[in-house]
């Protein structure tokens, strides 16, 4: 793909994202991607692949918003970096003029997104690299459930380090009460947890709660992997109470 | 090696290709060079280091072909990705002028490889680099085996997905009948599959044998790791059978 | 962190360089980055982050030598790579006018170093990034110990092929006469080396010591991992006996 894109547009200054979402995960492929795009300049061109579906009938898109670009499979992969407030157009460039001749069935990123991507820095107009469609597929976060004073969420997934990324914003945390008073604790498997500040908070080994960099409830154990001490991952419930 | 060739060739775009070599495994690492090399620019300098020979006897390389540069040890390693009818010219760098003065016995791509590399992308002639020399060392990848009507052949490696990546070509099945009629089957340890056009041909979970984007068969396991639910990796044998 | 650098610094030239640190081994990063530094052209900007006090008082520096800066958490991180006579000023930037306005407690890479570092590359002088303090925290390394005509030393860390790096330097074992006469032999656990040249001077699958590119004493497998094949880690015991 890197050498694809640097054929076509010599001058495109290729940036190595997240190499590190877990194999075939559309869902944290698009978490990260959400949490990432913001941080980026204006009109950076963001070339997305989890794509079990590659080779099949599902389409690849080109998602124009008022910022930046995205080329990625239409399996929702972009759709939560994506507001529907700054949506501009979606192409399909699934038969972009621009694909390669011979397109594999395991391998568009070579085949289709890196020469549409090579072509959009180099300067083509998007109208030229696909047709517009209205639709795109849209990812839906599993919402966070209200039990009389409980929140019951759970693990969207867990990074290189082990952490437990939750479905908890900090508004439902706020929501809850954890900001005030006696605050709330938070329970994951047999661990009663209460809501730290920093990974430090508590003591090498041990198991800590704490609102991440992306606003979002995480799940961690100081210095160590979370996900092999707790045993959890993808899935598994988390619940927060008033203390 | 990146900071000694930006030190030399501020200029230089240094492109990370292909971290993901199983450690010491030259073959793949071969196989890996030759999927990709076609596809970067004219004049492209690739530097491919899987030594586990390093600090011996075996001499480092600059490689010269109609379209690329090649720095690499002397082991086989760009064999795959340079066609005897491309190549215009083999040097041995080992003792290159330009080589650092000290060079270690662990880490000739620091030593040897980035200062020889940075100074080819400074616009140094390939003849002050190294000496001509007639010969490189060939890898040769195992061959497919006819037995009857049948194809027998292996696993040259897995893909950090765990995709398995046989030696069993598209012209291969295509002779063996794959394409017309009602096919072949392909079987590997007690798996009999078929071959399918993506890894979605199939549910999640489930084997499926396909033509990879190197046009080589591969035996995947649709969103898993097939070497881990097959038990399989370099060496096991792949069976194909006219349906 | 690169899409904040190239928003402030759309030149900056982005290297990756080592993701392959342990997670929070802030010893192993300090060594690996003393390993790098030497390398890099005059004036480069290292982004180091280990940061498992992140969120925590410890503090964000910026560590301007005589020929590079540095920017990491007061952790010890840099202290290896930075010999006292090189250092020029030290400053700290946890509260800089630069950092981002809202300062998460877990990931100051995005939120404190990465726009210093994107100012830093703009040309915004050090003085107006942070306010010069007169301490910085630094590591010791553990020192190899003499008893009677035995070196005694660790390992200080794993590399991602397994090999073991230990705290025994070059002039240790030059000091106890490695290289003279019958030389040293070298044991770990139950097994006791001869020190080679390359990994390569003992068959595949058997272990070898050898000074490696930094100096330091390494016991590898040859094309295998050390650390799993030997069961050695981070502290296992390393002696050196006149043989």
């Amino acid at each position: 793909m890197k050498g694809i894109i640097l054929g076509i547009a010599p001058q495109a200054v290729l940036v190595d994202l997240m190499h590190e979402v877990p194999p075939h995960d559309v869902r944290a492929g698009a978490l990260l991607l959400r949490s990432a795009v913001p941080y980026f300049p204006s009109g950076t061109i963001h070339i997305a692949i989890v794509d079990p579906g590659v080779g099949t009938g599902r389409r690849a898109l080109l998602v124009e918003t008022r910022n930046a670009f995205f080329l990625a499979p239409d399996n929702g992969l972009v759709s939560l970096a994506v507001p529907a407030r700054d949506l501009v157009c979606v192409r399909d460039v699934s038969r972009s003029p621009y694909r390669r001749r011979t397109v594999s069935r395991t391998f568009h990123g070579r085949d289709v997104f890196a020469p549409v991507a090579g072509r959009l820095a180099a300067g083509v107009p998007p109208a030229r690299l696909g047709r517009p469609t209205r639709s795109m597929l849209r990812l839906r976060v599993p919402a966070v459930r209200r039990a009389g004073r409980q929140l019951i969420g759970q693990v969207l997934w867990s990074d290189r380090f082990g952490n437990l990324i939750t479905n908890v914003g900090r508004t439902d945390l706020t929501a809850a009460g954890a900001f005030r008073g006696r605050g709330v604790s938070v329970t994951i498997g047999d661990h009663v947890l209460r809501l730290c500040d920093a990974y430090a908070g508590v003591p090498a080994g041990r198991a800590v709660a704490l609102v991440n960099s992306a606003d979002l409830l995480e799940i961690a154990v100081n210095q160590r992997s979370a996900a092999t001490i707790l045993g959890a991952g993808r899935g598994t419930r988390v619940t927060i109470r008033p203390r």
